[in-house]
């Protein structure tokens, strides 16, 4: 029975290892859209989420039927509970992507402006959270879970300084709302796609340390 | 044994109703506080986040103690993850009334400007969905749960209209570009709110029919 327990808990780890690493792939694709006013890129996040959110449902059943059928307890169970909330979010990071490649298809199809703003070190720095939230878990590494968590700020920050020179631009230049509006709500979907990598490592601490961190102060020093 | 579980799950569930009605109350204050411009009311939302943070961290253990000591199967497992999904979604709503809070205060402290848009409406049917998915919790009352999942739309649609009117209040006085977006920002909150009911609704459908609704499209005919 153990054995088989263990046998599960592995596929459900690659399962949501996996589910990591496409979610990371529409986020990527959606920001290069963006980045290099690919509208083919776009479509592709935009047409592709169907496939995240069965991978979700199936997850999700995966955790009910192993919690039914062999009762886990301590660490396994732990685990289970973790993959239910990751999978979640992942799944909200996949819908991030799809409303980011939204607004990017979007603004492909008007004229370029120039904008005193450049959300590639936001993108980058959202990417790379998600990045190493979705390592922490395959290694369950703490440390690294920490630092995503001390870096969620960080992009608060962009955001609301993405959010003051947007203002501006607005000021000066109102005839390109639409186009200003879009790349605010972009700067916001990678806010909320932060949140959600600040999340997972949160829930990699709890898995492996026992431990629910959340809305505790961080104090960890990197 | 079985009786313990009973009386830890009715325990529980008097804890995730309580959660809900305190956080509707959040967004109910945070709403009026926008709609009377009334400051005070803003600011006892504000600083009375915390006590959803701990009822949320709260609930979660208790969750993960009944599933380690009773290992529940069936309906009162589906019962404990439904409460740990909810629970989650309502301290994300807790979340968003602070930042509709946050936005009226700012609000409150700058002329009214008349503007061509009323959020009332919108306040309205997003306060009745999240209600309706408590009382569809409470009384496990599945026609309710499809109810508010098929008003979804309609806050969409509210909230894509409200976006349009503001643009063009934008391009009609600039000057106020950021009342306008904080006006902006509170639609797109509650908008967030409407799909977090959507969520606890859907997870109400489950916890009664076993059946994972999410991600199918609405068949209920009101």
């Amino acid at each position: 029975m153990s054995q088989h327990l263990q046998k599960e808990i592995a596929a459900l780890k690659e399962k949501i290892i996996y589910m990591g690493t496409e979610v990371e792939d529409r986020v990527y694709r959606a920001t290069v859209s963006f980045i290099n006013r690919n509208q083919e890129m776009a479509q592709a996040v935009l047409t592709g989420d169907h496939e995240i959110d069965q991978l979700e449902v199936n997850i999700e059943e995966d955790c009910l039927k192993i919690l039914a059928l062999y009762q886990p307890v301590a660490t396994d169970l732990r685990f289970i509970i973790a993959v239910l909330k990751i999978n979640s979010d992942l799944e909200r990071v996949g819908d991030l992507a799809v409303g980011i490649a939204e607004h990017s298809s979007f603004l492909i199809d008007h004229p370029a402006i120039p904008i005193a703003f450049d959300m590639t070190a936001m993108m980058h720095t959202v990417e790379s959270m998600l990045t190493r939230s979705i390592e922490a878990l395959v290694n369950l590494d703490v440390q690294k879970a920490h630092r995503v968590r001390s870096e969620d700020d960080r992009v608060d920050a962009m955001n609301r300084e993405i959010y003051t020179l947007m203002r501006e631009e607005l000021a000066k230049d109102p005839e390109h709302i639409n186009i200003l509006l879009h790349n605010l709500s972009i700067s916001r979907h990678l806010e909320r796609i932060a949140d959600h990598a600040t999340n997972i490592a949160e829930d990699v601490i709890y898995l492996v340390s026992a431990e629910i961190i959340r809305h505790s102060p961080e104090v960890f020093e990197d």
